[in-house]
C-alpha cells in the first residue's frame, strides 16, 4: 500500500496520541522527528496578536539542524502571556530531552481555543507517549494528521513524487483547517516533509512561494488566526545533488511543492466548517494584480455570494455587488461575469442564460467564477467555500 | 393616536400600494409628495456599480423644489443598462404628470433583485393607484414604510420632535434593510421628512453627518449595494425662521436628525436578515480614528464573532483575533476587551470572569463590546448583528 503521509519521504518518523487536552478521546498531540536532522523553513500568521507557540517557533526556526516538530491541538496557547511562552518552550525542551536533541532544534505549533493555559502535566505525559510511538509507517503519519485536527471532520494528507535529474524526490504534507481562515494563511497548521537536498534559504523561498499561491489564496471567513504556521522539513536523504540556486531543478521542486500545497488547500476548503463545496474566483482585466486579488477576495468573502453558492443559485448580482463595493478600478460598461463556462453578465448588462445548467455547475464540489473588470490586463484568484447553516451552529456553540 | 410616520411633519402626503412587481400580494410601490415643494438632500451608495434609479436620482436631487419621491421594491433596476435608466426616468415622468410637477422635481429609488428590467406597465398602473391614495394619515405613512420592504420582516419608522427657538419641528423617517449591509450605507433606502425651514446646503450637511454616524456605522454583511439611497425632504412649513448657518438652532436640528437616524438604524439592525439581536463595538485608545473605525468594523464583520454572539458565547478570543488581523496599530501588552461591563481580557491576558453573567449580557437585544488597543487616544464605533442559520437559509434561496 502506498504511503501518502508525511512519513513517506526518507528520514521522517511521526506519531499522534491522545493526552487529554481535548475532553473527547480524540488525538491531541503530535510529533515529527527527523533523526538525521533536517533543514527547516516556515511561514507564520501576520496577525499582530500571535500565539506563544508562534513566538517560540520563530526563534527556533533559525536552527541549522531541525530534529523535531511538536504540535498540540485543543488549545491554541494564544493570549496566554509569559506563562504561555514558558509552556511552549517547555514543550520543545521535553521533546528535545527525549529524542536527544537541543531545545532550539525542536519547532512547536498549537491550535485550538484561545486564552487558556496549556495543561502541562498532561502534555508532558503525552510527549513521552508520542516519542515512544515514533515510526515511519503510514499509520504514524495518519495519526499525526489526525492529532492536529480541531473542527476538521477528516485528516488532510497528500504526497507528490517528482523526478529531479533522475532522482526520485518525495514531498508529503498535512494540514488542518477549518475556521478563521482568511488569506495570508488560514487558521491552519501545515506540515510538509521532503527528502530533497536543498539549501535553507531556497527551502524558505520555495515554501513562501507555494503558500502564497495556495493557502494564502483561501478564504473561509476572511480572518487570520493567532496561530497560523506552515513548516517544511527537508531531510536531504533522497540522494540528489543539493539544490543551491534557482536552477531548473529548483523550479521543478518548487512546482511540485505548489502542487502539493494546492492539493492540501483544496482538501481544506472542502472540509471548512460547514462547507459542502469550494469555488475559485478568477478576476481578469484588472488595473493591477493587487486590484485583481482584492476583487477576487471580496467575492469569495461575501456571505451573500457564499449563501447563493450553497443554494446553487446563480445570483450574479451579488458577485457584481461585491466587486463594485470593494474599491477596485472597474469599467461598468465592460464588466463581465461567468459561472463555470456560462456567461451571465457582459458589457455591464445581464446575459440570457440557462439557469438550470448554471445551477448544475454550481452544485459540483468545485467550480470557477470569473469576473472581468475591463480596467487593465492583470489577473489573480482566490479560493472560497460556501456558507451553510451548519457553519453557524458549529460556531455559535464552540466555546461554552 | 400619535402619528409616528413620514406624514407626521407638516406638508407631506404618502401612499404605498401593490402593483405586481412582487409575486406575493405585498406592497411594492410607494410615493411621498410635498405639494408645497420641499428642499431635498440625499446621500448615495459608493458602490462603483450603481442602479439606474441612483443615476437618475443623482441628477434630480439638484432640483431646488422637490415635489415627490417615487420608490419601488422587488426590483433594484440595477445592472439594467440604458433601458433601466429610461425606465427610472419614466417613473419620475409618470409621477410628475399625475401630481402636476416637472420630471426633474421627482426623485426615484428602487430596491430588490439585481439585473432584471422593471415591469413598466405594472409600475405605471401602480403609480396612478398610489397617487390616487396620497394622504397625510398615519396609515398612508405606514403603507409607504411597508411598500419599501424586501426581506425586512417589519416596517421601521421613527419620529422625533425638537423645539427650536419656540417652534416645534418634526422629523420622521423610515428605512428598509436588511441584507447587503455594510458601512457606508446599508442596502438601505431611507426616507426622512421634516417641516423645518433650512437651506439646501445645510440640509445636505445635516443629512450626511447624521448618516455617517448612524447608517454608515452598521454592518450586517460588510457589503454595500448598488442602490443605497437616503433622501431627506424639508417642507419648511413648521414656521421657524429659516436655518441658514451652523448656529445653535442648526446644531439642535442636526442632533435630532442623528437621533432619528440612530433610532432607525437600530430597528434595522434588529431586523437584519436572520438577526436576533444587535451589538455595538466601541474601539478605544487607537492610534487614529481611522484605525478605531477599522478595528470596530473588523469585529462587527467577523462571522465567528457574530456566531458567538448568536450563541451568547463570550468567546473573546475571536474578538482579539479580528482586531489583531485587521492591520491596525495595537500594543499586545495593553490590549483589553470588555463585554458589557465585564472585563474579559486585560493587559494582553485573559481575566477570570463570570461566564454566566456575561452570557446573559449577550442574550439581550443589544449589548456593547469594548476593545482598547493601547496604541493612542482615538475612538470610534460600529453596529453589528448576530449571524444565524436563518441568514443562510434566507440567502441561499432568495433568487430562484
Amino acid at each position: 500500500m502506498k504511503n501518502n503521509t508525511i512519513t513517506s519521504p526518507k528520514g521522517f518518523l511521526a506519531a499522534g496520541v491522545h493526552c487529554g487536552i481535548k475532553q473527547s478521546e480524540k488525538k491531541d498531540l503530535a510529533i515529527i522527528a527527523c533523526p538525521t536532522g533536517a533543514k527547516a523553513a516556515a511561514v507564520f500568521t501576520t496577525n499582530k496578536v500571535v500565539a506563544a507557540s508562534v513566538t517560540v517557533c520563530k526563534k527556533h526556526i533559525k536552527t541549522v539542524n531541525c530534529e523535531s516538530v511538536i504540535v498540540n491541538s485543543g488549545n491554541a496557547n494564544a493570549c496566554t502571556g509569559k506563562t504561555g511562552e514558558k509552556n511552549a518552550q517547555a514543550m520543545c525542551k521535553k521533546t528535545a530531552e527525549l529524542i536527544d536533541a537541543k531545545t532550539s532544534e525542536v519547532l512547536v505549533a498549537s491550535t485550538g481555543i484561545i486564552g487558556q493555559q496549556l495543561p502541562m502535566p498532561k502534555i508532558t505525559t503525552g510527549i513521552k507517549k508520542a516519542v515512544a510511538k515514533l515510526s515511519n509507517t503510514e499509520k504514524s503519519g495518519t495519526d499525526f494528521a489526525q492529532a492536529i485536527m480541531t473542527t476538521d471532520t477528516r485528516a488532510k494528507q497528500a504526497c507528490k513524487t517528482v523526478n529531479i535529474s533522475g532522482v526520485k524526490i518525495k514531498i508529503a504534507g498535512t494540514v488542518k483547517g477549518a475556521g478563521m481562515i482568511g488569506p495570508n494563511m488560514a487558521t491552519t497548521l501545515s506540515f510538509i516533509t521532503t527528502d530533497v537536498a536543498i539549501t535553507k534559504p531556497l527551502l524558505q523561498k520555495a515554501l513562501k512561494d507555494a503558500i502564497d499561491n495556495s493557502l494564502n489564496k483561501l478564504t473561509v471567513d476572511g480572518f487570520q488566526s493567532t496561530n497560523d504556521t506552515s513548516i517544511i522539513l527537508a531531510s536531504g536523504l533522497a540522494g540528489n545533488r543539493i539544490i543551491s540556486k534557482q536552477c531548473p531543478r529548483y523550479k521543478k521542486f518548487a512546482k511540485a511543492l505548489l502542487a502539493l500545497a494546492t492539493d492540501l488547500v483544496k482538501q481544506m476548503a472542502l472540509d471548512a466548517e460547514g462547507a459542502t463545496k469550494m469555488f475559485t474566483v478568477v478576476v481578469k482585466n484588472a488595473a493591477s494584480k493587487a486590484d485583481a486579488a482584492k476583487a477576487a477576495r471580496a467575492v469569495a468573502d461575501y456571505d451573500l455570494v457564499k449563501c447563493a453558492i450553497h443554494g446553487n443559485d446563480p445570483n450574479w448580482g451579488r458577485i457584481i455587488c461585491a466587486v463594485g463595493s470593494c474599491g477596485v478600478k472597474l469599467n461598468p460598461a465592460k464588466l463581465a461575469c461567468s459561472i463555470g463556462d456560462v456567461s451571465v453578465f457582459k458589457n455591464g448588462q445581464p446575459v440570457k442564460f440557462n439557469p438550470k445548467k448554471t445551477s448544475k455547475i454550481m452544485s459540483q464540489k468545485e467550480h470557477t467564477i470569473t469576473v472581468s473588470l475591463g480596467a487593465g490586463t492583470h489577473s489573480d484568484y482566490c479560493y472560497g467555500c460556501d456558507l451553510s447553516a451548519e457553519y453557524v451552529s458549529i460556531n455559535a456553540d464552540y466555546h461554552t
